[in-house]
């Protein structure tokens, strides 16, 4: 029921990604009416009543609206019924109903956001918390670092080692604050015990250099960070647009520069990196852009979908337990 | 003396600054051997035996080389000899120096780094702090704030009161960590006391759109900001310059583009926007990117200029001693 677009756009994402994936199925969460039209031999609807919308507050979302579409198909990866949920909607909500629902893993005190931005070398640098922990302790940054590692290793295949970079403001141990400080001095522990192959500190623009796989950082900073990336990005993309329209001879060669234009588009399209991982807890949770097309949501459930292929939720666990005795409290009693 | 390049950079600017300024004089500071070659009526040469190298570690610079060309340049301010003091030389030694020698403002506690980034309306967004202010308390953002709108009054005529927006993951003044919250609340404290014209929270996003004058945040966040823009900024000129080589087709296009793509760069130019400001100090000192080329550093020595001319430095005291029942203890209490 999601995102800005709704139904339109996910059902119409739906039938291309079940057209692409012959082995998976869908369960779609919903108004009946708002769905019904969809008919697919590997779909299912499962009914939800009510809707959260993009301006619910978290309270209401989790406490009024208990037949909504999020919670209900959140319930489908509690129960069992579905490996991985995928929303387009408010995440404030989703992320409160999914640790509501699923709880967090042993040794995570909490979930974290992971999302991919594109790099220099083609690929994709990933990066967390992007999520609402604003005030993170060390042992939250090494708790990030472990399961972004998880999650790299689940969708890129040969990666089972992904280089974990700490968002820092200099390269040298001594930069930063008194908890980045300690964060590094946790996960140089974690890659002397095997946990992790960590490359040391890097700086805003290593994210987009492609220096290493995974990029470590609290909410906020990673917030600052991807907004003020798209901030610099749409303003070069609508000064090259205006550029372009000054005049007969530019509109020419806007004309005769446009193959290479839409190449640089395409190469630096967003819609590809759609899907953010809700990580931490005991189910897979997928969140796309609420303003995403057809494409962009389609990307989403492909990653949602190679996560839960390639058994993410085994991977984060596995390796937290592992860097257990490095993760602090939380991994130290395990959860009931 | 400073710099990537050295004096071969920097006097050719200064020479390029005093043929455009008919009133400036300089003082040029450093070993005669390096600069002897300079000969100019507004300009007179301040023996320095010492250079800081930007891999000094700033107790080298500030109790071993006293007699380094950026301590005796700062000097020339303290003594009234100059009114404002340029480098390019290494930042962290700069700041340590003009605040040993110089000494903080009454009512600051922490002097800030403030620079310029280009935005979507043509014009520059003033950015604070990027300096090394790690852990800030929400005193010490409110007197960044007030800071910063001294700053742009003093640059940029016309806006005597620039509007102030305070870096945040969202609008909503409930949004962001304790420290931020309780900034949002002395922000809004000062602009009901008539010392500020404070916007609101603002996004990554924002400072790019140019939504206000002066964007606030913390030394780590600021940093990464800049570093993480920078990172996209390079990216995509990268991937364009990539795209336009790739055939005989593309290399035409470029030739097309040329004119249009030159406009782009010229307008995205990073060293039109060259020259720091080091805030909350005694006496005024800006910052040169180290790499900074001619054009850049003749842009940093007129940022100065002005600055210097539009009396910033009784600016920042007049609007601090304004708002000093809100600046904490640091302005309760005049220094010596």
């Amino acid at each position: 029921m999601g995102g800005d677009h709704g139904p339109r756009v996910t059902l119409a994402a739906c039938r291309q990604f079940l057209e692409h994936h012959p082995q998976a199925r869908l369960l779609l969460v919903g108004q009946p009416e708002s769905l019904g039209g969809f008919a697919h031999e590997r779909a299912q609807i499962v009914p939800a009543s009510e809707v959260v919308t993009m301006d619910d507050p978290v309270e209401v979302a989790l406490r009024r609206k208990k037949d909504s579409s999020m919670r209900v198909a959140i319930q489908q990866v509690k129960d069992g019924a579905a490996q991985v949920a995928v929303s387009a909607g408010n995440t404030g909500a989703l992320m409160a109903i999914a640790r509501y629902l699923l709880k967090t893993l042993d040794g995570i005190d909490r979930p974290a956001i992971a999302t991919q931005m594109p790099n220099a070398r083609g690929g994709a640098t990933t990066v967390l918390d992007l999520g609402a922990n604003v005030d993170c302790s060390a042992e939250h940054l090494l708790q990030f670092a472990v399961m972004g590692a998880a999650l790299v290793s689940a969708l890129h295949e040969g990666t089972e080692e992904p280089a974990v970079g700490l968002l820092n403001i200099g390269e040298e141990v001594i930069k930063g604050n008194e908890v980045i400080k300690r964060t590094g001095e946790l996960l140089r522990s974690a890659a002397e015990s095997g946990d992790l192959n960590f490359y040391g500190n890097v700086e805003g623009n290593d994210i987009f250099k492609g220096t290493v796989d995974i990029v470590v950082c609290d909410g906020f900073v990673g917030n600052v960070a991807l907004k003020a990336s798209e901030g610099v990005a749409s303003m070069i993309v609508g000064a090259l647009k205006q550029e372009f329209k000054r005049g007969i001879f530019t509109k020419i060669a806007a004309v005769v520069a446009y193959p290479v234009l839409s190449a640089l588009m395409r190469r630096m399209d967003h819609r590809r990196y759609n899907g953010a991982a809700l990580l931490g807890l005991r189910g897979l949770v997928f969140k796309s852009h609420g303003s995403a097309d057809i494409l962009a949501f389609e990307q989403a459930l492909i990653r949602a979908y190679d996560a839960a292929r390639n058994n993410l939720l085994d991977r984060v666990r596995s390796r937290v337990a592992h860097a257990a005795p490095l993760l602090g409290p939380a991994a130290a009693q395990p959860s009931p």
